[in-house]
């Protein structure tokens, strides 16, 4: 098969069984990899009732048939499981070589299932598989883990994703890290292999992905990468600062959460921007596999070097906790790095606790164990982003995330999720259609399930106002199945800032071969996004939280440029349902799923 | 001071004194650094007659004002010395990240004199400075030494600058390697370690540079990186495809050297392009310090990968040995980053090699240790690479470069080298400026002392007719000069497809502080230029060497874009000598040397 390898790894860590079975063309075709094939086999193998830490959910990491091949951007991985921290499915994708190199191994997925007694790695060369003691690694960060694991595996080209001790204890806002500092960051997908006693997943295949058409897929890959370099985006903000540059952009538009979203404009926000981090931090780039855009930073402080910040992680660091101090996100975002913690969810869980100290929810005593959490304070964001990675008394309450922490202290409403996932650096108060997108996203309080900033904002592929209600849903539905898309492809979501489904249809056509057109493309990303959904459903997501924080539906940003602004969601949430073909109270309908073969 | 440490790190190896001493601002500012700084200390400290390879030869590794900067490109540290290859001054220069972490450790420069007794290592850690025992590194290849190294040495973050055992050897091709695929790579700098029986310096340091003035740099330098953005070799080509880029806009051009010289277009040179080397072998991207640009290449062939291959390397491995199959350079690349060898010599000397055997010159029982040495031969090309490394034999013979190889058979003239060094990927008989150039390069044949390619192929500034003679003189000694002041900088030298010596004033006002002008800059490279033709003249390197191979002056080029074209040095040589205010026969008048402060 060209672009797949055709072939499925199951592992079964109760039975040590070790097995491959051919992937399903047709299965190929409907959910075209990655996270579409995740959340087709978690659908098809796992009650969605299950506890996401028992050894009956599983922990699939699927390739796109783009992943490894020559497509720009082509790095990408998905891990599919159901989240500990939502219980909705959770599809985080990381970028980076780990990817590529399981498509080299021979291997379009792997399904890990079961629970291992002890603790354990896996070692993939090509069909040589094999499930090895992890004990010594096992309480190990995530940089001396690597180095430890790469050195016995022996070769030094192998690539390895685990786990940090946060995964191990089970934070439900843990992350599965690849290289080091690359993560499959969100919805605590990481303690599910810690649920399992899996630290790792080492792997170094020998072979290449096939192309169906290799003469039309060069010329086509050539307009590509045409396309990408000449868009002032893919081709000049994102390679010059990295998704940094984004920070006084929004901040201007006065859509930068502040104080854990009592605020929506930061002053300070410019000391910690893209421009200052290209000029005072960065020492390189970490570029992933066949990437032309490159906006992966190498930023150092002081004595602590690494991969990082990314726009998200400085926004929940800085304003977010109202620190405006761009050395405390790189020495926070090692730790997360280290630990193996979502930076969004640690930053803004901090964020959260900052707001619950300021209301005076917190003792003195269970704060000694760190420096006072007052907004404003960097040596605090840094100490309990560590304290949380070691997870003992406050900072082990604060390890599960926001909405567990605000809700034990009986102020569930100081946590601002949906879903229970935390939302990330932009106000939806200012930015109607985003509201909507982070309300119905499948995975919770997330953006890139449908990047609706890029027409709100930055006016990509064209400007909409922010504040108007008209024709949002239609936009949101797009950029969501679009987005499903591109996440199932296995390539970079930022590419879509450049290219439009005729592109992504023109590389599925010349590589994986095939006469698809954009439309199918978006099709089967409504496909996915509907299998998601009912996953949800089964799983006792309810509709009614398809909601954002009450904060954000209530309470009008105080000031900036966007002074004044609540979310509207109330308005737009009825005629989204309509749009997407489901019921009034937001359930597929029959008919609806019967079109895209999912009945 | 801004912009420098103002200090200079001096170890004796044979009294191991180790001593620090103060940069003197006045020669600061005459030899601004690098390449400048680096030739006025051997000027002053060093005979030129000196045997490269005894004690008393010195090594200096220096870094510009604007190494370690927030300047873009602010990566490059140079490699001062005697060549133990043209017996000329050589100053070759490497980026990656080594040169930073000096000056973040404080030094502007290193000197190391003398010899050890034993296999050494210079330990630096800010002020903390050892000579430490590498008995267990000597012999081995690169990457596993650096990896040994920095675990010794306990900082995974800290930079190893090294030599291969082609260094340790004394091959006068071999080089000075960092970051395992990072090279300063010509004129045999590798030996001069080697025979001083070091093996590496590791540094890791805590400080940072200071800037003149902030504000107006970080305004001063957003212009520069959107130039270098705007620009379609620095913000497009290059960044696309690496330096490969140019393959096949040199062949076309019919100036890609073929089989040893003997031709001048290859006709299959598509096959192994940068659009070949991005489809099909990249893997990612190796960006230096803060480089913007980030041409540097990971690639992939089987189950070899690393940093690379660049154009010239691509060049010498292909056409030169007339080898149609990029696998192959992606192999013979890594040998040479391996055992540390210059690609371009090794490429260019096994082409020399190849015609040497064509000719009959070798016998079956000589080249028995590898593949025939047959011009197209892939495996060849990649079995000699390593056999140099080893350097027994035959191979022992190719690792003295190509000049001492062809003269040792009597057949001198079939070595394609200007001063016995190599000369790179373009043709000077269909490029007469470039000829020039070649020819009264300070270190031989060389294309980074001012690349005429840029106007006379590319366009950059703007198109010069290549086979004209026309203003050739001017041009070469323009581009000589602004190259000596950029090597003196800090920066890379690719920068100058964008920039002009206005925008690295401005930089050096803004970092360094002063108000120095365009022109300021340029006559500091006349100077730097000027100091190293005096070294060269006392060296014992007479003008008659500032010639090319007889084969460019009299044979014209057989087929291609260029047919019939040889190069016309005898008319441009004596413009230039008279241009560069020097007498008829090529040395420096005492009123030049008076006007340029250097007597």
């Amino acid at each position: 098969m060209n672009g797949y390898c055709g072939q499925i790894l199951r592992v079964n860590l109760t039975s040590k069984e070790i097995t491959t079975e051919p992937l399903d063309p047709e299965i190929a075709k409907k959910f075209i990899g990655g996270r579409g094939l995740g959340t087709y086999f978690m659908s098809k193998e796992v009650d969605p009732t299950v506890d996401a830490l028992s050894p009956e959910n599983k922990f699939i990491v699927a390739t796109g048939p783009l992943t490894g091949s020559p497509a720009p951007t082509a790095s990408r991985y998905m891990v599919v499981t159901k989240s500990p921290l939502s219980g909705t499915i959770a599809s985080s994708n990381s970028g980076g070589f780990w990817g590529p190199e399981l498509k080299f191994a021979g291997y379009d997925a792997m399904i890990v299932e079961g629970k291992s007694d002890t603790p354990c790695y896996i070692a993939i060369r090509d069909d040589k598989i094999e499930i090895c003691d992890a004990s010594k690694y096992w309480g190990s960060l995530v940089a001396a883990a690597t180095d430890g694991l790469l050195e016995e595996f022996g070769d030094p080209k192998a690539r390895v994703m685990l786990i940090g001790p946060a995964g191990e204890k089970l934070s439900p806002i843990s992350a599965v890290m690849n290289e080091k500092c690359r993560a499959a960051g969100r919805s605590g997908v990481g303690a599910v292999m810690g649920s399992k006693n899996l630290k790792a997943v080492v792997v170094r295949g020998s072979g290449k992905v096939q192309v169906a058409d290799s003469e039309k897929c060069s010329a086509a890959l050539k307009d590509i990468r045409g396309v990408l370099k000449e868009h002032p985006v893919t081709g000049g903000g994102l390679p010059t600062h990295g998704t940094a540059v984004l920070v006084n952009i929004i901040n201007s538009s006065g859509v930068y959460p502040t104080r854990n979203f009592q605020e929506a404009y930061f002053p300070p926000a410019d000391q910690a921007s893209g421009e200052v981090l290209t000029e005072q931090y960065l020492t390189g780039k970490d570029v992933c596999f066949r990437c032309p855009i490159g906006c992966g930073r190498v930023s150092k402080a002081d004595d602590v070097e690494g991969g990082g910040p990314e726009y998200e992680t400085i926004w929940a660091y800085t304003a977010d906790c109202a620190v405006d101090d761009m050395a405390a996100v790189i020495k926070a975002n090692m730790w997360c790095n280290e630990y193996g913690l979502d930076t969004i969810s640690a930053g803004a869980t901090i964020a959260c606790a900052m707001e619950m100290n300021q209301r005076g929810l917190l003792s003195e005593e269970e704060m000694a164990m760190g420096p006072p959490l007052e907004f404003g304070s960097g040596p605090a964001v840094i100490e309990w982003t560590r304290l949380m990675g070691i997870g003992e008394g406050l900072a082990g309450k604060m390890a599960q995330g926001s909405y567990r922490l605000a809700e034990s202290y009986g102020a569930p409403e100081l946590s601002m999720t949906v879903k229970k996932l935390e939302m990330p650096a932009y106000d939806p108060r200012g930015i109607q259609g985003q509201g909507l997108q982070y309300a119905t996203s499948n995975r919770g309080g997330c953006h890139v399930r449908g990047y609706m900033i890029s027409p709100e904002v930055l006016g990509i592929p064209e400007k909409l106002d922010p504040m108007s209600l008209e024709g949002k849903p239609t936009w949101a539905i797009a950029f969501q199945n679009l987005t499903a898309c591109i996440d199932s492809l296995g390539i970079c979501l930022f590419t879509s800032f450049a290219l439009g489904a005729e592109h992504y249809a023109s590389m599925y056509n010349t590589i994986i071969g095939g006469e698809v057109t954009a439309d199918d493309l978006v099709e089967a990303g409504d496909r996915i996004w509907n299998i998601e959904r009912v996953f949800n459903l089964a799983a006792g997501i309810d509709p009614s939280q398809d909601t954002l924080p009450k904060r954000l539906l209530e309470e009008p940003i105080p000031e900036g440029a966007s002074k004044g602004a609540v979310n509207h969601l109330d308005q737009l949430l009825p005629l989204y349902y309509a749009e997407r073909g489901w019921s009034t109270d937001g359930i597929p309908t029959d008919e609806k799923l019967q079109t895209l073969g999912l009945k």
